[in-house]
């Protein structure tokens, strides 16, 4: 029998199983128009089925930012994964080897100790691992600064056995990152080291990846969902969004606030930059209120600006700030099409951090 | 074979039993001394056999935040606990009923939507719900506002079949508590409501709640591990902090940049008040360092105050900002006892947002 999303208890995260595949299909027809080649990253969804759509639409293969959801993906038969994180240490080697040992990986890193544990990997597994090298293009996160320290990394890969340089790769792509790679260029032709991918990454930017010279490779997550965030940076409208968090208005203390069923362990604490938007999340319906502050399971609503004001008891429909932190706090998603609940889909690689070998 | 905390995995949350324990006895032992009935909050372990070890210690029952919660708590044997949370819907009420059969169940609320929900539950199992009514006490969350709108909701309460009126509730305990229960004591006792229970909550004001004539219950989930926020509000100390981040430096992108693999998915993105603190978290071995950015695997820390500085590659420990929702965001935790790994509990409770029914 069919069930309506309205019929779902809340708080619930609901997607709407057209709008991701527009969003998939738009995302990939941008990338086929210029020779891009788009490479998901699974961390907004976290879903097999989903990383299989985008694979079939055309994703040269898939991006994880830890073992545990390679692992998952690797157990759900994609073979193609890079890992856009620098893994250190004896497990992650051991963890490592064993996808190497199934498929076709890939690691991003900006220093030795990393190189280190990919080395251990590929030679425990007998199988190559490609490594990029990630520069820093601005965003002051990982990343190494120079040309020159990417190729002293870049040669360290290279004479590693097993290991093959790839080449490189940034978060977020921007106008730096053309002018990294066109300083590098050179250098590495020079240095006898192909530079095969260049790897940018981040939605909002995506939509100008083809402008940025030398780009070959497109990651993006948020850009199936879409979020706040990314329509804040204009990358996507209301209408491209696919994911909205259904909640109840649980209390009406006042004539102006309202408080609903989705607090921090719902919505997440992410919030916007300042100077671009407040609140904890957009209500749909009512574009004036505003999530001015959130306890674990509750969401503190002023309502003063609003024109109508929803009821006691009210559902209302809310778009995260971050979407990539909200699947991650929840066991499952709802998946509708219609308006109609066509699913109710666990969240696989939610939680894996460790390797199963821990659990005492 | 023995294990050693510095052998597991990063990023993982360890938990050291013996803190945990003397956490525990401390609050027991000053509730009785003062006469209080303890109800620790499991929002912040979600562990059936740390609750347990509450009940055992002396605790009167526990609370729950969510359905979820309390079934997962029932089901391990629970058989008193307050929701201390608006409940509001058909399904809602199903589901309580299903409670209200297997355990002596209250519920704390602050309108009559959610009276209904608890009536009806009552209607549906045959079973006695108790009420609770909550107040604001500053807080702004939930809560009524007023002695007669408490007194208005109580009496419905009392009128209901099934449903009885037990009290008062609110969160925090303060001075504004010790007003409202003045003020609301003579008008109850008019209106012939004894008010049998007042349960007041927050682990920062639980060592004055004595002071707070009236107040018969203490509802507290934070002490048993303690966080960066209580240690600054002087309700603990570092060496009551029983819940550490275990995390590994991956990255040294400068002198006085450190980044490491526990971001927004490890620690969460709650923050102090800003005259508080700032940071995603303390570094138990550099207090001078600052978690100042988190993205979801990443933790960018500015090292610039360092006396002395973590090298790549090398583990630290965070004591988190918010402990309740860290637990929340890992599978499982590991406790230790004396360095050792002691086991790796899942976080049973953790997930459940929805009935089981909705499964698809």
């Amino acid at each position: 029998m069919a069930m309506r999303i309205e019929t779902l208890e809340t708080p619930v995260p609901v997607i709407d199983l057209d709008c991701v595949e527009r969003n998939l299909t738009r995302m990939q027809d941008y990338c086929d128009r210029h020779r891009l080649q788009l490479r998901p990253h699974i961390k907004t969804h976290k879903l097999p089925a989903f990383a299989r759509r985008q694979i079939d639409l055309g994703a040269c293969g898939i991006t994880c930012q830890k073992l545990g959801e390679a692992e998952i993906m690797v157990e759900a038969g994609f073979d193609d994964i890079l890992i856009t994180f620098p893994l250190i240490g004896t497990e992650k080697a051991t963890r490592l080897a064993a996808l190497a040992r199934r498929a076709r990986i890939g690691v991003a890193l900006d220093n030795p100790l990393a190189l280190e544990t990919v080395a251990r990997a590929a030679a425990a597994s007998g199988a190559p691992i490609r490594v990029l090298i990630e520069f820093d293009s601005g965003n002051r996160r990982t990343g190494v600064a120079s040309v020159e320290d990417a190729l002293a990394l870049a040669r360290s890969a290279e004479a590693a056995e097993g290991v093959r340089f790839d080449g490189l790769m940034t978060y977020p792509s921007n106008a730096a990152t053309a002018v990294f790679i066109a300083a590098a260029r050179p250098v590495f032709a020079a240095a006898g080291l192909a530079i095969r991918t260049v790897s940018g990454g981040g939605t909002p930017g995506a939509w100008s990846a083809h402008e940025i010279a030398g780009l070959t490779e497109v990651r993006v997550g948020t850009y199936i969902y879409n979020d706040r965030a990314t329509v804040c940076s204009g990358a996507a409208t209301l209408a491209d969004c696919a994911l909205h968090v259904h909640a109840t208005v649980v209390s009406r203390p006042g004539e102006t606030r309202a408080v609903i069923d989705a607090g921090s362990k719902t919505l997440s604490s992410d919030l916007l930059a300042p100077d671009i938007g407040t609140g904890y999340g957009a209500l749909i319906d009512y574009p004036e209120a505003v999530i001015e502050r959130l306890s674990e399971e509750h969401g503190m609503i002023d309502l003063s600006a609003c024109a109508s004001r929803p009821a006691l008891g009210e559902r209302v429909r809310i778009l995260p700030n971050h979407v990539c932190v909200v699947t991650n706090l929840h066991d499952a998603v709802a998946v509708s099409r219609n308006g109609e609940v066509a699913g109710n889909w666990p969240i696989a690689a939610r939680g894996p951090v460790q390797a199963k070998a821990i659990m005492l």
